[in-house]
Protein backbone atom coordinates (compact mmCIF):
# COMPACT_ATOMS: atom_id res chain seq x y z
CA UNK A 1 0.00 0.00 0.00
CA UNK A 2 1.06 3.45 -0.61
CA UNK A 3 2.06 5.97 2.25
CA UNK A 4 0.28 8.87 0.69
CA UNK A 5 -3.26 9.19 -0.56
CA UNK A 6 -4.54 12.52 -2.29
CA UNK A 7 -8.10 13.64 -2.11
CA UNK A 8 -9.52 16.90 -4.47
CA UNK A 9 -12.54 18.41 -2.72
CA UNK A 10 -14.99 20.77 -4.69
CA UNK A 11 -17.86 22.88 -3.21
CA UNK A 12 -20.14 20.15 -2.02
CA UNK A 13 -22.07 20.94 1.25
CA UNK A 14 -19.64 18.85 3.64
CA UNK A 15 -17.49 16.50 2.54
CA UNK A 16 -15.77 13.69 5.23
CA UNK A 17 -12.53 12.92 4.54
CA UNK A 18 -11.17 10.37 7.41
CA UNK A 19 -12.60 7.40 5.11
CA UNK A 20 -11.76 9.07 1.69
CA UNK A 21 -7.88 9.49 2.99
CA UNK A 22 -7.65 6.53 5.51
CA UNK A 23 -6.83 8.58 8.23
CA UNK A 24 -6.41 7.27 11.04
CA UNK A 25 -5.68 10.23 13.94
CA UNK A 26 -8.24 13.05 12.88
CA UNK A 27 -11.57 13.52 11.53
CA UNK A 28 -11.12 16.06 8.31
CA UNK A 29 -14.22 17.69 6.99
CA UNK A 30 -14.81 20.33 4.54
CA UNK A 31 -18.19 22.90 4.72
CA UNK A 32 -19.81 25.33 3.02
CA UNK A 33 -22.60 27.01 4.41
CA UNK A 34 -24.76 29.28 2.56
CA UNK A 35 -25.12 33.06 3.12
CA UNK A 36 -27.87 32.73 6.26
CA UNK A 37 -27.54 29.58 7.30
CA UNK A 38 -25.90 27.55 10.02
CA UNK A 39 -25.49 24.56 12.22
CA UNK A 40 -29.39 23.64 13.64
CA UNK A 41 -27.66 22.48 16.35
CA UNK A 42 -25.68 23.34 19.52
CA UNK A 43 -23.37 20.30 20.68
CA UNK A 44 -20.08 19.41 22.55
CA UNK A 45 -18.00 16.14 22.63
CA UNK A 46 -16.38 13.42 24.82
CA UNK A 47 -12.57 13.49 23.74
CA UNK A 48 -12.61 14.97 20.82
CA UNK A 49 -10.68 18.48 20.58
CA UNK A 50 -11.65 20.40 17.28
CA UNK A 51 -9.97 22.64 15.31
CA UNK A 52 -11.62 25.00 12.60
CA UNK A 53 -9.80 26.66 9.96
CA UNK A 54 -12.02 29.31 7.98
CA UNK A 55 -10.99 29.26 4.06
CA UNK A 56 -13.71 31.89 2.60
CA UNK A 57 -16.97 34.50 3.44
CA UNK A 58 -17.41 35.25 6.99
CA UNK A 59 -19.52 34.01 9.39
CA UNK A 60 -20.10 34.06 13.63
CA UNK A 61 -19.07 31.42 15.94
CA UNK A 62 -20.92 31.26 19.39
CA UNK A 63 -18.79 29.09 21.95
CA UNK A 64 -20.61 28.89 25.46
CA UNK A 65 -22.89 31.64 25.00
CA UNK A 66 -19.64 33.89 23.69
CA UNK A 67 -19.94 35.43 20.29
CA UNK A 68 -17.07 36.51 17.68
CA UNK A 69 -16.99 37.23 13.89
CA UNK A 70 -14.80 34.78 11.79
CA UNK A 71 -12.96 35.83 8.49
CA UNK A 72 -10.64 33.49 5.81
CA UNK A 73 -7.72 31.98 7.46
CA UNK A 74 -9.21 32.38 11.34
CA UNK A 75 -7.72 29.27 13.23
CA UNK A 76 -10.09 28.22 16.28
CA UNK A 77 -9.38 25.31 18.87
CA UNK A 78 -12.52 24.33 20.92
CA UNK A 79 -11.90 22.38 23.46
CA UNK A 80 -14.38 19.04 23.88
CA UNK A 81 -16.39 20.77 26.53
CA UNK A 82 -17.08 23.92 24.60
CA UNK A 83 -20.46 24.34 23.52
CA UNK A 84 -20.50 25.20 20.47
CA UNK A 85 -22.30 27.36 17.58
CA UNK A 86 -21.98 27.95 13.83
CA UNK A 87 -23.40 30.63 11.63
CA UNK A 88 -22.49 32.12 7.79
CA UNK A 89 -22.94 35.98 8.02
CA UNK A 90 -26.13 36.70 6.40
CA UNK A 91 -24.58 38.22 3.38
CA UNK A 92 -21.76 35.59 2.58
CA UNK A 93 -21.49 32.06 2.64
CA UNK A 94 -18.65 30.54 5.17
CA UNK A 95 -16.39 27.45 4.09
CA UNK A 96 -14.40 26.17 6.56
CA UNK A 97 -12.59 23.17 7.34
CA UNK A 98 -13.54 21.04 10.88
CA UNK A 99 -10.28 18.86 12.05
CA UNK A 100 -10.98 16.58 14.72
CA UNK A 101 -8.38 15.35 17.28
CA UNK A 102 -8.51 13.44 20.18
CA UNK A 103 -7.67 15.33 22.70
CA UNK A 104 -4.04 15.41 24.53
CA UNK A 105 -3.04 12.66 22.25
CA UNK A 106 -0.05 14.12 20.49
CA UNK A 107 2.95 13.01 21.45
CA UNK A 108 6.01 13.92 19.82
CA UNK A 109 6.31 17.57 18.87
CA UNK A 110 7.16 18.96 15.56
CA UNK A 111 11.28 18.01 14.79
CA UNK A 112 10.94 15.89 17.76
CA UNK A 113 8.90 13.76 15.27
CA UNK A 114 10.65 14.02 12.21
CA UNK A 115 13.53 12.07 10.62
CA UNK A 116 15.79 13.86 8.28
CA UNK A 117 16.50 11.24 4.83
CA UNK A 118 18.83 13.73 2.95
CA UNK B 1 -9.92 29.12 30.95
CA UNK B 2 -12.08 29.57 27.82
CA UNK B 3 -13.21 26.63 26.12
CA UNK B 4 -11.95 28.28 22.96
CA UNK B 5 -9.07 30.20 21.44
CA UNK B 6 -8.74 32.32 18.10
CA UNK B 7 -6.01 33.27 15.90
CA UNK B 8 -5.81 34.67 12.78
CA UNK B 9 -2.88 34.07 10.59
CA UNK B 10 -1.09 36.22 7.83
CA UNK B 11 1.15 36.13 4.83
CA UNK B 12 4.57 34.83 6.83
CA UNK B 13 6.63 32.30 5.53
CA UNK B 14 5.52 29.88 8.36
CA UNK B 15 3.23 30.23 11.28
CA UNK B 16 3.02 27.50 13.80
CA UNK B 17 -0.44 26.93 15.69
CA UNK B 18 0.44 24.14 18.28
CA UNK B 19 1.46 26.90 21.16
CA UNK B 20 -0.71 30.10 19.97
CA UNK B 21 -4.00 27.61 20.05
CA UNK B 22 -2.96 25.04 22.99
CA UNK B 23 -3.38 22.52 20.89
CA UNK B 24 -3.34 19.07 22.25
CA UNK B 25 -4.15 16.50 19.98
CA UNK B 26 -2.56 18.19 16.60
CA UNK B 27 0.39 20.51 15.18
CA UNK B 28 -0.44 22.67 12.49
CA UNK B 29 1.77 24.48 10.33
CA UNK B 30 0.73 27.22 7.87
CA UNK B 31 3.23 27.93 5.06
CA UNK B 32 3.89 30.35 1.97
CA UNK B 33 6.64 28.63 -0.54
CA UNK B 34 7.40 31.33 -3.39
CA UNK B 35 7.05 30.16 -6.46
CA UNK B 36 10.60 28.38 -7.30
CA UNK B 37 10.86 27.50 -4.06
CA UNK B 38 10.62 24.41 -1.72
CA UNK B 39 11.41 22.29 1.75
CA UNK B 40 15.37 21.89 1.17
CA UNK B 41 15.32 18.37 2.80
CA UNK B 42 13.32 14.92 2.29
CA UNK B 43 12.13 13.97 5.37
CA UNK B 44 9.79 11.25 7.19
CA UNK B 45 7.94 10.63 10.64
CA UNK B 46 8.42 8.51 13.57
CA UNK B 47 4.99 8.61 15.16
CA UNK B 48 2.99 11.40 12.94
CA UNK B 49 0.58 10.69 10.46
CA UNK B 50 0.58 14.04 7.96
CA UNK B 51 -2.51 15.69 6.43
CA UNK B 52 -1.28 18.40 3.95
CA UNK B 53 -4.71 20.72 2.63
CA UNK B 54 -3.25 23.12 -0.32
CA UNK B 55 -4.57 26.77 -0.09
CA UNK B 56 -3.83 28.41 -2.94
CA UNK B 57 -1.31 28.30 -5.87
CA UNK B 58 0.27 25.14 -7.18
CA UNK B 59 3.23 22.89 -6.48
CA UNK B 60 4.51 19.35 -6.17
CA UNK B 61 4.48 16.94 -4.01
CA UNK B 62 6.88 13.64 -4.02
CA UNK B 63 6.18 11.32 -1.80
CA UNK B 64 8.86 7.75 -2.02
CA UNK B 65 10.11 9.01 -5.00
CA UNK B 66 6.74 9.47 -7.29
CA UNK B 67 5.57 12.91 -7.80
CA UNK B 68 2.10 14.44 -7.96
CA UNK B 69 0.88 18.13 -9.13
CA UNK B 70 -1.17 19.84 -6.12
CA UNK B 71 -3.96 22.60 -6.67
CA UNK B 72 -6.36 24.37 -3.99
CA UNK B 73 -8.11 22.33 -2.25
CA UNK B 74 -6.40 19.28 -2.95
CA UNK B 75 -5.69 17.04 0.39
CA UNK B 76 -3.31 14.72 1.07
CA UNK B 77 -2.65 12.40 3.78
CA UNK B 78 0.99 11.09 4.37
CA UNK B 79 1.98 7.90 6.50
CA UNK B 80 4.63 8.83 8.88
CA UNK B 81 7.15 6.08 6.94
CA UNK B 82 6.01 8.12 3.77
CA UNK B 83 9.89 10.01 2.33
CA UNK B 84 8.25 13.31 1.64
CA UNK B 85 9.57 16.44 -0.40
CA UNK B 86 7.43 19.61 -1.18
CA UNK B 87 7.93 22.63 -3.87
CA UNK B 88 6.09 25.39 -5.31
CA UNK B 89 5.83 25.20 -9.14
CA UNK B 90 7.86 27.82 -10.91
CA UNK B 91 5.46 30.38 -12.09
CA UNK B 92 3.02 30.14 -8.90
CA UNK B 93 3.80 30.04 -4.93
CA UNK B 94 2.19 27.60 -2.52
CA UNK B 95 0.24 28.52 0.27
CA UNK B 96 -0.19 25.18 2.55
CA UNK B 97 -1.46 23.94 5.64
CA UNK B 98 0.23 21.16 7.46
CA UNK B 99 -1.13 18.92 9.83
CA UNK B 100 0.23 16.48 12.23
CA UNK B 101 -1.62 13.75 14.26
CA UNK B 102 -0.38 10.92 16.02
CA UNK B 103 -0.63 7.64 13.67
CA UNK B 104 -4.16 5.54 15.04
CA UNK B 105 -4.92 8.08 17.90
CA UNK B 106 -8.23 8.87 16.95
CA UNK B 107 -10.73 7.11 19.29
CA UNK B 108 -14.63 8.05 18.76
CA UNK B 109 -15.58 8.71 15.38
CA UNK B 110 -17.80 11.52 14.15
CA UNK B 111 -21.22 11.55 15.77
CA UNK B 112 -20.03 9.09 18.39
CA UNK B 113 -17.68 11.70 20.02
CA UNK B 114 -20.64 14.31 19.59
CA UNK B 115 -22.94 15.39 22.67
CA UNK B 116 -26.47 17.60 21.13
CA UNK B 117 -26.93 20.27 23.69
CA UNK B 118 -30.18 21.43 22.55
Amino acid sequence: MKNYKKVHVGSEPRTELHDQLNLTGAEVSVNNLPAGGGIPFVHAHKDNEEIYIILNGAGTMIIDGESFDLEPLDFVRVSPEGKRQLKASDDKPLEYICIQTKENSLGNYTQDDAIMIE
